[in-house]
């Protein structure tokens, strides 16, 4: 991504974020992680990020969902023998469409970005609701027509050990001037 | 506290959630907390809380304070071999006055409630701040003038093995009919 594409979906998630009346500090708002997963099509599969803590017992971290951006299929393998990532998403506000290992839906309504995308169980999380992953399970996740913004609680997070199915994909992305 | 009196202070908290967009499920709603400490005065001393997921890892929960009311002071004992909880106390709206050990301030913004408050060096949280607690630090917090709500991410939560400063906090009370 170029810088400007940054700072332009920066100032975006801000605005989300604060409709929704949720606060950010400005060093918060500078460190905003906006991941293109090094596909350059932040739009249609990407995801924002503020980070809220993440030691060594717990994590929390605020993700924000433009209309239809898919956050693409992966999972969290153990780490220096800890199983891998436990992690609840709990959403605040819009829709999310979370696709896990299972029965495929009748009629989804997430519509998979590409062809690395190979779970299809289909759960629908609306404002309040949540869902708890157990560690390695396999999935993605795609905001409504509004978008969303989703809390995410878990254990601690180490997002450089992700296993993603697109060989694509580079989950920390180079910014270029 | 009275079945009524819970019922109350439910309905409250449920308004304070809908004004800042906190949305909870009717599951929650019904479950959510009214914790007076068993002191029988629930304004001053109290809590009330909306527990989003406690699982074998992490915990996430909600937390409101009406204006000026006080969390007692306490700490989290080891349990079962593990260290103590670990807490990530976030203002997601109004200002709390957290006080932990340390060098008293010299113009404190919270009035302990009661002779039952022994640490004094404040720190005041206001939206998108946050503290974390390492195990074991004795704590307690107040809401400003306006209230607040607190976003609170930690370690598994084992409440009734928590210490209390005050020997009449019984921290599950009882509900007259």
């Amino acid at each position: 991504m170029k810088r400007s594409e940054v700072i332009a979906a920066q100032e975006r998630t801000l605005r989300i974020l604060n409709d929704a009346q949720i606060a950010v500090t400005e060093e918060e708002a500078r460190n905003l992680e906006i991941a293109d997963f090094g596909l350059g099509r932040l739009e249609s599969e990407g995801l924002e990020i503020v980070v809220y803590e993440n030691n060594e017992r717990y994590c929390a971290k605020e993700l924000v969902l433009f209309p239809r951006q898919t956050c693409v299929e992966h999972k969290h393998p153990p780490v220096e023998g800890r199983p891998g990532k436990q992690e609840t998403f709990r959403v605040r506000k819009g829709v999310v469409y979370l696709c896990v290992p299972g029965e495929p839906v009748a009629a989804p309504k997430a519509k998979p970005p590409t062809e690395y995308y190979t779970v299809f169980h289909e759960i629908v999380l609306g404002p309040g609701e949540q869902y708890t992953l157990a560690p390695e399970t396999l999935h993605w996740f795609q905001g409504g027509d509004q978008g969303a913004i989703v809390s995410e609680f878990s254990s601690p997070s180490t997002d450089e050990a992700d296993i993603f199915t697109d060989p694509n994909v580079k989950r920390i992305p180079v910014v270029e001037d």
